[in-house]
C-alpha cells in the first residue's frame, strides 16, 4: 500500500505530452499506486521546474516518471535538481520519430542517472511499471498486485493466432 | 545501511562486459553499497539466466543490473522472469557502437519495464546511482551520502577551464 | 514431401504479429509445406517460451520461424534454448519501423546463430521460402516445388511497365 | 557425418573479406563440417558468380555462406541464380561500419531470401553454425556434434567476472 | 537530337518502381530524347538482367538509368556486366524510407560506377537529366533545349512567397 | 569595438569540453572580440548554471556560445533561462560520434532558440564567427576585421592541390 | 524599435518552403519585427541567389532566415557571400524527414557559419525568436517585448494536463 | 582519345580533400584520360566557384568530378551553375563519417542532377571510371581501354582466398 501522499510524480513537457503520459496514469491506477500529474516544462517554465524539482522530495514523493519529446531535457534536468529515482520517458516527435527524445534523456552523462523506458506509449506504461516495483520493494502488497499482474498478462496470451482480431 | 544480503545483482552477459561493468561496481563501492557482480549469460547459458532470474527475490536482492551488447537480451529477460526493478546498460559493440545494444535493451514492448542508461561507461556508473536513489528511498544514511556525493561532485567541477589538464 | 509431424513452427511474440507472419504461413500452404503458427512471448510468457524451445525438435520440428517486434527477443532466445536452425522476421514498429526489430534479432554473438529476413511482410514471405529451401535439400519433390515456384514468378514479370497497374 | 563432396561453400567477394569469413571456416573446421572456400565477386567478376550460382546445387553443395561488403550484392544475387538456403555475412565497412552491408544483404524483396547474420566476425561465425543446424536436421552425428559445441560453450562462462582477464 | 535508337534504358525492378521512374521517362519526353522502359528484375528475373545488361551497348543504348528499392541490386550488376554509364534511383521503400534503397546502391566498390541521385521522385527526375547532360555533350541541340530548360526552371521560380498556393 | 565587459561567454559542461571549445576563444582572439570562459554544469552544478543564465544580461554579455556533448542540456537551458542570443556547439561524443549530441542542441521546441552549429572543432570556431557577425551589426569596426578575415581565408585557398601537405 | 528598412529577411528555396517558413513570419508580426519574405533558390536561381546575398548588407538586413530541405545548400551559401548572421531552417523533407537538410544546414565546415534551428515548424519559429533576440541587443523595446512574450509564453502553460484538449 | 583540352576537371573542396580525389586523379591517369585538378570553395572561395562553374563548358570541360565534405555543397552547386555533367563525392568526414557528406551530395531537388558516387575512397575512383564511361560513348579507343580495365580486374580477382595475404 501507498503512503497518503502519493509517491509517483508524473510530469511532463507539455499537455500535448498527455496523450502519451497517461498511460503511465492508467497502469499506475490499474495497480492501486497513487500519483500525481503535473505539466512542468524545462523550457517554457524553467523556474517550475526548479521548485518543483528542488521540493519533490520533501512533498513525499518516492519516484518520477518524466515524459518530454524532441531536445528533451526534463528527465534530466529533474535528475540533477533532485535526488529521487527519474524515469524517463521519449514522447514521440513528428520529424525523428522520437530518436531525438530518446538520445536527449537516455545518454546522460555519468553522475545523473535517468532510467529510460521505450519511446512512446509502451515507455510510459512501463515507467508506471518499473515505479511499482520500485515501491514494491518495501510494499508487500503492491507486490501481490504486481505478481498478479504479471500472470494475468502472461494468462491473456493466446496459444494460437487468429485472423478473427 | 544496507541488508546483511547484497541489495544490488550485477549481472553481465559476458567477462569482457566486465571492463565497462565495474564502473557499476565501483560507484556502488564508493556510496557503500554491498553488490554481487555475476557472469549471466542470456544466450550461452540460458538455463543459468533463468535459475538466476526466478530466484532473485529470493535470494534478497532488491535490484538487478543488467549490461549486455549487441542484440543485448539480457535486461528484458531477466526483467520478464523476475519482478525486481532492472537497469540495463547497453554495452558498446564493435561495428555498431551501442546502437543496436541502446535499441535492444530500451525498446522494450508494454508489460515488461527495464529502466536503460546510456551507452558504456556512463551507463554504468549512472546504473549504480539509479540503485542507490532507489535503495536510498528506505534508507536515511543512504540518502544522506548520496546527497554528499553529489555535492562533492558539483564542488568539484572547476569554474573556469582551464589548459593545463 | 513433408512429415507426418509438420517440420515448421511460426511462432510470434502477439496476436498483432499475425498480420505480417501470415504471409510467412500463406507462403507455406502455396509450396505444400505444412507448420503450426502459435503464439509465444518472449517476455510476457517466458516460461511458455522455454518450454516451447526445449521441446520443439522433439516435437518433430526441423525448421523454426520467429516473428518479433521492437526490442525483439523471442528468435535469439529460441535459438540459444533449440538447437534447430531459427529465422527471424523484424515486425515493423510504431516509433522506429523495425529498426530497433532488426537489430535485436540480428546483432546476435557469436555461439548462437539466427538467420534474419526482411523487415515486414516481405521479411515473412522469405522466412518461408528459406525453410522450403532447406526442407527441400532432402525433399526432391519440394525442391521442384520450389524450382516451379521461382520459374513462375519469373515468368510473371512483365517486360514493360504499364501505366494501367 | 556429411557427404563427400564438402556440403558448404563459403564465397565471399573479396580477399580482404576473408579475415572475417576464415571465422566460418574455423567454426565449420572445429563442428567437423567440409566445406570450400572460393572467391566470386558479384560486381568484378559477375561470369564467374553467374556460373557457380547455377552450378551450385550440381556441385553438391548443400548451404552456401556468402560474404560481402558496402553495396553487397552478392548474397542477394546467389540467392536468385541458386535454389540453395543462402546464408549472408555482413563485411565490416569502412565508412559506414557495415550498416551499408547490412541493408543491401537483409532488405531482400519477398521472393528471395537471404538468411542474414551479424556484422563481422560474429557473422561469419554464425553463418557457420546455422549451416551446421541445417545439416545436422538429416545428420545425427553432427546434432551430437553441435549439441556439445552448445554445452562447451555454456560450460566454458565462467560464474563470476574477473580483473585478471 | 538522338540517334534513331533510343539512346536511352530506363529499367526497373518492378511494375511497382514505375510510378517514381515514369517521372524519368516524363523528363526525357520534355527534352526530346527517346528511350525505352522495361522490367528487369535482378531478384526475379536474373537471366533477363544478363541478357539486357550484356547486349545493351549493341542494342545502341548509351546510357542506363536503373531504377530499384530495398536491397537494390540492379543498378549495381547491369554496371557490372555493362560498360554503358549507369545512373541509380533508390525507388522509396516501405520500412527504411528507401535509406536501404540508397545505400546499396551507392555504395559500390571501387571498380563499378553507379552514379547516384537522390532517393523517389526528384532522383527520377535528375536522372533522366543526367542522361540529357551527358548525351549533350555531343549533341548541341539537346544542349540548347537543356539550356532553355534550365532558364524556363529559373524564370518559373517566383521571387516572393504567397499564401494563396 | 566591443565593450569594456565581455561581450561574449563561452560556457561548457566540463573541462573536457574545453578541447573544443577553446576553438571558439582562439577564433574571438583572432577577431579581437572579448570572451570569457566558464565551466558550466547543467547536470552537476544545476544551481551555477540558474545562477548565471539569470544573471547574464546584467553581467553586460550580449551573445553566449555552449558547448556541451551526450544527452547536452546546457544550450537549452540556459537559452530558457536568459533572453540572449545563444549559440550551441555539440561537442563529439564517444558511443554516438556527437549524434545525440547534435539532437539534444537543435531539436528545441517552439519557443526557446538554440542556434546549433556544426560537431567539434569547426561548431566552435563557427560559433565564434556567428557571435561576431551578430556583434559586427553595431561595430564597423568588427565588420571590417571580419571582411578582412573571410578575405584572408579565401586568399588562402590554394589554386591547386598539391601532394607536399 | 527597428529600422525602416526590415532588418530581417525570410528567404526559402521554394513557394512549398512556405508552409513552413510562415511560422518565422508569424512570430515576427507577434514581436512587431518587420521582415521581407523572398524565394530565393540556390539551385534554380543561383544567379538571384548571389545577387542577393552579395547586397543583402546593403540592402539593410541585419539578420537573414534560410529555410530549405533535402540537399539545402541555401543557408551555407548566403552565409558564404554574404556577412550577416544567418540562421538555417531544416525542411522537413519526404523520404528522410528533413535529416538530409539537417545534415546539410548544421554541418558546415570552419569558417561559414549557420545557426541552425530544429527540423520544420519548430525551427522557423525558433529562427525568427533568435533574430529577434540578436536584433534586441541594441533595441531594449524590442528587448521589453521579447520578455513579455517568454512570460506569456510561461503563463499559459497550465499547472495539470487535462483529458478535455 | 580524348581532346587537347582536359575533357575532366577534378575539383575539390580544400587541399585535405585531395587525399581523397587523388584515387580519381590516378585512375583517369591508368585509363590515359587527361584532366585537370583544381581547389575551389564553395564556402571559403565562392566567387572562384561561380567563375569556374559558369566557365567550365567554354573552357573545353566535358566533365566534372567535384569532392567535398560535411555539408557538402560543391557539387549540387557547380551542377546548378553549369550545364556539363557532375559526378559528386563525398569525402569521409570526422564525427559523421560522411553521411553528412553523402545527404548534402545525394539528396538534390528535382531539377539540378548530381550523380553521386560512394563514401571515400571508391567513390573517388568510380567517379573516374564513370566519366570515362561518359566519354567512351563517343570515344571507341578509350572505350577499348576500358574494356581492358576490366578484364583485367576480373582477371586479377584469384579463385580462393588465402591466408598469405
Amino acid at each position: 500500500m501507498q503512503d497518503e501522499r502519493p509517491p509517483v510524480a508524473i510530469i511532463m513537457g507539455s499537455q500535448s505530452d498527455w496523450e502519451t503520459m497517461k498511460n503511465a496514469a492508467d497502469t499506475l491506477d490499474a495497480l492501486g499506486v497513487s500519483y500525481e500529474a503535473r505539466i512542468v516544462s524545462a523550457h517554457r517554465t524553467p523556474d517550475r521546474m526548479y521548485a518543483f524539482a528542488k521540493g519533490a522530495r520533501d512533498e513525499g514523493f518516492q519516484v518520477i516518471i518524466a515524459g518530454a519529446g524532441g531536445a528533451a531535457h526534463l528527465p534530466g534536468m529533474v535528475a540533477s535538481l533532485c535526488p529521487l529515482p527519474v524515469f524517463g520517458v521519449p514522447v514521440q516527435s513528428k520529424s525523428m520519430s522520437g530518436l531525438d527524445s530518446l538520445y536527449s534523456i537516455v545518454q546522460m552523462p555519468a553522475g545523473i542517472p535517468v532510467g529510460t523506458l521505450a519511446i512512446g506509449r509502451a515507455g510510459a506504461v512501463n515507467a508506471a511499471l518499473l515505479a511499482a516495483r520500485v515501491l514494491a520493494i518495501h510494499d508487500e502488497d503492491l507486490a501481490d498486485r504486481l505478481d498478479d499482474w504479471i500472470s494475468s498478462q502472461a494468462a491473456a496470451v493466446a496459444d494460437y493466432p487468429t485472423d478473427d482480431m
